[in-house]
């Protein structure tokens, strides 16, 4: 399935589904839609915290495509499943049309999708992939950079590896600074203050082997934190794991 | 002169002049502050034409000091020179303490200094440099993608080089992204809608000697036509040649 295709299927409603391991090699990204007002601020916290917010692409008011990444996209429908925060509260849609304001600007960050491929291309273990659960993510002790009123703590996602590993990763994901580079930490999740892995704030814990060390990526889960903390009148984002997908290719 | 010594002696109004040559190594920024009302689509702007607006480093309203780029400046007098915009009235003044307003925002942007130094040390030639006089610019026929009140024509410099030399500085410039990258043309300045290249609309003509080519690089006065173009009730610029000096260094 090329990336038009799903899209259009988003669309129509026949896909509402994850979007990982879909339309291999294209580009898929975070969504976070918000009002023009705060829309400064928010591009300041991304390029103030670039590792868990690499900016891929930005929409101007009245805009539903990205232009860099899917000029022919329609942003309100063409993700499978959305996350509506207005005063606080959380729901979730299948289809933002209704929700979307003509005010909104959309920004499109990096997703560890495109690292997690190239992981497994070159035989590195991703485990929450074998093991067929959501990646464990952890709040962190580290504050990211505030923006106006976007402040969070950076949170990370962890993969397992023994550290020969974990140094082949360190490599190859730092050819990646649009989808979090290289990792923030290596070993000891206490240095992150993180006190137990077997209990991950977001996702799914995960076997760590004899001799595995944790390794610990920047994760977009921080921006939506952030989103939440800046209590603003509308924000649309995706839902976790149904992601927008790109007609950028990976490299492209 | 370290860049803290020199951004001190323009802030004691010692130092007034261009600012090229100057603390060698450093990196040099464009600045363009202007109200946080507009400075989203500003950002806008940049980001859809990052050839010639390659955004270094960015503050929040009421912040002096672009903190990736040098944390203790204050930007309201660390630059010998400044150009005010004022409802279609422009200025240049030393200091530019008087005119600054609490809700600016400031953009510093990349600056072909930065890779200027690069080619004389590579031994290619930059005959602007070599004759004494200021680089030929010119406004092309191609123009930018606009964003909100932000639109503007592309704005080159040129620099003549043999075709050999000019492959050499295309592989060279390519690795200075944040400072305009790659050319954006070679030879045949009909193509970009340049008329006669002895009649340059900014800075001086140079020689282009038998067998050179000229080599057109997008050119960061794109941004201060933008500016203009905009209409802003205030806008504060470095005056040409008058540029940030940053404690970050090239390759930093």
């Amino acid at each position: 399935m090329d990336a038009r295709a799903l899209r259009l299927r988003c669309r129509s409603g026949e896909l509402s589904g994850p979007t990982a391991g879909l339309a291999a090699g294209h580009v898929q990204a975070n969504l976070v839609a918000l009002p023009a007002a705060q829309a400064f601020d928010f591009w300041l916290f991304c390029h103030r915290n670039p590792r868990p917010c690499p900016v891929l692409d930005v929409t101007a008011p009245g805009e539903v495509a990205p232009p860099r990444l899917a000029p022919d996209a329609d942003l309100r429908s063409d993700l499978p499943r959305y996350r509506i925060l207005v005063a606080g509260e959380e729901r979730e849609v299948e289809d933002a049309r209704e929700a979307w304001r003509a005010d909104l600007c959309a920004f499109l960050l990096g997703c560890s999708f495109s690292f997690e491929a190239a992981l497994v291309r070159a035989g590195l273990p991703v485990r929450h992939i074998e093991e067929g659960r959501n990646v464990p993510m952890y709040r962190t002790a580290r504050a990211c950079v505030p923006a106006g009123p976007f402040a969070a703590p950076l949170v990370v996602s962890m993969r397992p590896m023994s550290p020969v590993q974990a140094e082949r990763a360190v490599a190859l994901t730092a050819g990646f600074p649009h989808a979090h580079g290289a990792p923030v930490a290596i070993g000891e999740p206490a240095a992150l203050g993180i006190a137990d892995l077997a209990a991950p704030d977001f996702g799914d814990a995960v076997t760590v082997r004899p001799g595995e060390v944790p390794v610990f990526w920047a994760c977009g889960v921080t921006t939506l934190l952030a989103v939440r903390n800046a209590a603003l009148s509308l924000a649309i984002t995706h839902a976790p794991g149904h992601m927008f997908v790109a007609d950028l290719r990976e490299g492209g």
